[in-house]
């Protein structure tokens, strides 16, 4: 086990500002042929642009698509623009960071297959609205992430066609057998995979002062999303990190991982660069299982605990924390409870990360898997969940609040507790920057005394709920007295009851003005 | 607690490739007199020998042997080209490696208590035999390891009989008191100590190029195990292995100890040698008492990371792992069940070490504490567990195919599941060589979604139960669906479906061929 810096939080390496920076995000991911149109534009307006003069494209209006296969071939007319018309729409949800799927020039809707990775796909507005879009962004302090496949390309994609037809210049940028067979993404013939092996590739993609990433980031992009890094591989990320962080020192580089995710971090090969965060579906596997019945507080705990080890304070705190994707079914549609789905979004909001919104969810969006998460975002209020829309505004306010739910440790201790709950504590080494999370998965009520291994709660600070659910409290000599109504909540913030009396002295951190007491005179 | 190195497989030191050579051994366990007979001679003939002419010995026919106190002086004739006789027997088994309890020359039966260490006893044949049996095993690429006890000798040992003589040669090679009594083991007057304290013992024992381990091994025995590590002392542990070690850096020292062992190892003190393994006892109680319902999944799960902390990983890879031994009943006396005798040996075989397989336990012989636990071996075929004796040869099968089972990490899952069930994770840091080990020793069916903390198995991964019991499964999400049958269990291994495509990509490791990718160029 990793130790824990919480139990002394004066041992905390005080985290770098741009660790702080990156874990203090809130992402929204948008899939961009879906989530606005540009210019107040209808669909049929759109549609008619020559950029969707391709074969086999199907046209459809807004919020009135009907699917059949192949799906990504089905077209609203979605763009950058229509992003940045709805970033004062975002800015109110409390929302810094947008995520884009990708954007690159590819006849797919989703873009994964991209036959030009150094042009804005003409449907989305080409260059010029990523310009814009990035502008505006800027304006508000928002940031951007762009979606990369360093991994395999479309087998449309010219390099491929090159290769097939035995040009020398790119017959190895791929691994052709001589029956005519290759190495592709899970067996898909489609999708035929890049020899990362070859330094060309590596070169164009990333290596180069004008490879594809570098490329972007110099345009102004902030960050990137790369996709299966487990395909990509390690030894990859390491030298990408290496070389793109020479050279922007700022840009976040996170990875795509299903799973548990530990050893692709910054710094989990010794002395070697990482993915700066990863996408925590490990969370959501643990957090969907929990609220399934499928796994009990043992597991879910110990899972929360497990990242915690595994991907390092840094890694986890940048990492995103996701409750659904354009890959998965949408949250209420999984869930298939309001009660239930609250808690995920608190579990999300509170738990060590960046919390990922997919577009929509916000306002109870549903849908099953591709294609019905991909579905037109919904514009009109009247369809629009108030009450969930609501909860995760407050939830997002409230971690954005508090220093200690954006980038404090996490010490886990649900799993000592009776009955069915998540439970931890939050720190970030600053006396009163504290947050003490209870999720109660339990039917029953939870009505028990918590032991808290953390030395800087003294008996009596007043402990108050910031969602206003759970009644007051207050630290009893190392411990608390949790009352949790069923299927409910808690985030106990501590306060200073005293006008003249400070719980919380700086002089009890180090990373404080006051906090160091010059040395008695000789 | 000692950081597992699991969580972030890249962070692995690669295992040296001794401890991978050890770690893959399987030990079977002889005792000499009752193994067998070389030549194909019958007890009666065998025991005319000469060397049988001592007072108060019994002889006996094979399988009709008879006990009556006391029973260290009943003889069947077994000896070394009985074994030699038998190497094929033992290669179809899967066996790599050869246990002898002590053959230098002694009147009893066991030999512990040795008149002369520098010969092999008549009865077993002498140091021809030896060499025969040595040639042998060298000639199928097996290897032998002997019994020594540096703690204690018989009192008709010469040495302690010139030391109660007053030769002042001798005298401080034991502890002895002017009322005539002597420092003797655990009281027994038959077997007074050695002064380890008294260099002129350790010198014959083991730090003259001439002493007693040191000569074996120049003969051509490859390993060691030392009798009670407790009383040897773990400073003359370091001592033997330092000197030992510089001459015989292949050699194996491996030390009895029948609990845990935490402290006797190599490297378990800052900069010291110690033993390279142990007997792993500490198994065995926690696999027996577990089965008996002594103790539940908790314990047991918990006993299982005890050693891996505690012995550390090179330790408990190194250590064998008993059920029975020449000091215990044998298994199916003990259990009672051949059902959760069967979980017994997967736990063996599946858990971190060697196992060690006392003779005839592959077929099913009974027998209580010595003298039950050393019957002559059965021969006749028509004795033997035909179930238990295919069981067990699976078991070692698999566990020899997979090199997760040989000298993989573990992590400990079992004590986060309801029920009662052992999980674990094997995993050598490349990816693609792992398995996931489930033993169900619940009445009900383990029905449970498992999560995962590992890094390398991916979504979609199918798994494979090794033993051909539990259905197929597959990695979802960091996490695994089991449903395991009562008192049953699973060796889920990973396998890769596509021709054309690969799950476990060498990239992602930094111990294999095409992982490294040069530095950028300036």
């Amino acid at each position: 086990m990793v130790p824990l810096n919480i139990w002394q939080p004066m041992k905390f390496t005080p985290l770098d500002a741009r660790t702080q920076k990156t874990a203090s995000q809130v992402v929204y991911q948008i899939f961009p042929e879906r989530f606005a149109i540009g210019g107040g534009k209808t669909s049929a307006e759109k549609l008619q642009d020559l950029a969707y003069d391709l074969p086999g494209v199907v046209k459809h209006q807004w919020d009135e698509m009907k699917f059949s296969p192949p799906w990504s071939n089905h077209f609203c007319g979605g763009d950058l623009d229509g992003i940045t018309d709805h970033l004062d729409y975002l800015v109110d949800l409390g929302i810094t960071n947008v995520y884009l799927t990708p954007i690159f020039s590819a006849p797919s809707n989703h873009k994964y297959d991209s036959a030009d990775f150094f042009k804005i796909d003409a449907m989305f507005g080409g260059e010029d609205a990523l310009q814009r879009l990035i502008s505006a962004l800027h304006a508000r302090d928002m940031t951007l992430t762009l979606d990369a496949v360093l991994n395999h390309v479309s087998n449309t994609h010219p390099w491929f066609l090159a290769a097939k037809a035995g040009d020398p210049d790119k017959k190895d940028w791929f691994t052709l057998r001589d029956d005519g067979s290759y190495e592709c993404w899970q067996g898909h013939d489609t999708l035929p995979e890049l020899n990362l092996s070859n330094l060309a590739v590596r070169d164009v993609m990333y290596r180069r002062s004008d490879s594809m990433v570098q490329h972007w980031l110099a345009q102004g992009v902030d960050h990137w999303r790369f996709d299966v890094a487990q395909d990509v591989g390690i030894a990859v990320a390491s030298e990408m990190a290496n070389i793109v962080g020479a050279r922007f020192p700022q840009a976040g580089l996170l990875g795509e991982l299903n799973g548990f995710s530990g050893s692709w971090f910054d710094g989990a090969q010794e002395g070697k660069p990482g993915y700066q965060g990863m996408m925590n579906y490990w969370y959501r596997t643990a957090t969907l299982a929990w609220l399934a019945g499928e796994i009990d507080a043992v597991q879910l705990n110990g899972a929360v605990r497990d990242a915690r080890e595994g991907y390092g304070l840094k890694g986890l705190l940048c990492s995103w924390n996701l409750l659904s994707s354009h890959d998965t079914p949408r949250l209420g549609t999984v869930v298939n409870d309001p009660v239930r789905a609250k808690l995920a979004w608190l579990m999300q909001c509170t738990l060590p990360g960046i919390p990922l919104i997919y577009y929509g969810e916000e306002n109870g969006m549903l849908g099953g898997a591709d294609p019905e998460c991909r579905r037109p975002m919904a514009w009109n209020e009247s369809q629009w969940n108030q009450e969930q829309r609501a909860w995760l505004k407050q939830l997002i306010a409230v971690r954005q609040a508090s220093a200690a739910l954006k980038y404090g440790d996490i010490i886990v201790l649900g799993d000592r507790l009776p009955g069915n709950a998540l439970v931890f504590l939050r720190a970030t080494g600053v006396p009163g920057e504290e947050a003490l999370v209870i999720v109660n998965g339990s039917d029953a009520a939870l009505q028990v005394r918590l032991m808290l291994p953390y030395s800087h709660w003294y008996d009596g600070i007043p402990l108050k709920d910031a969602l206003g659910i759970a009644a007051d409290t207050q630290v009893q000599a190392g411990s608390v007295m949790l009352n949790i109504a069923p299927l409910s909540g808690a985030v106990y913030l501590p306060t200073n009851p005293y006008s003249n009396y400070n719980f919380f002295k700086p002089r009890n951190s180090g990373e404080v003005g006051v906090a160091t007491i010059p040395a008695p005179r000789t």
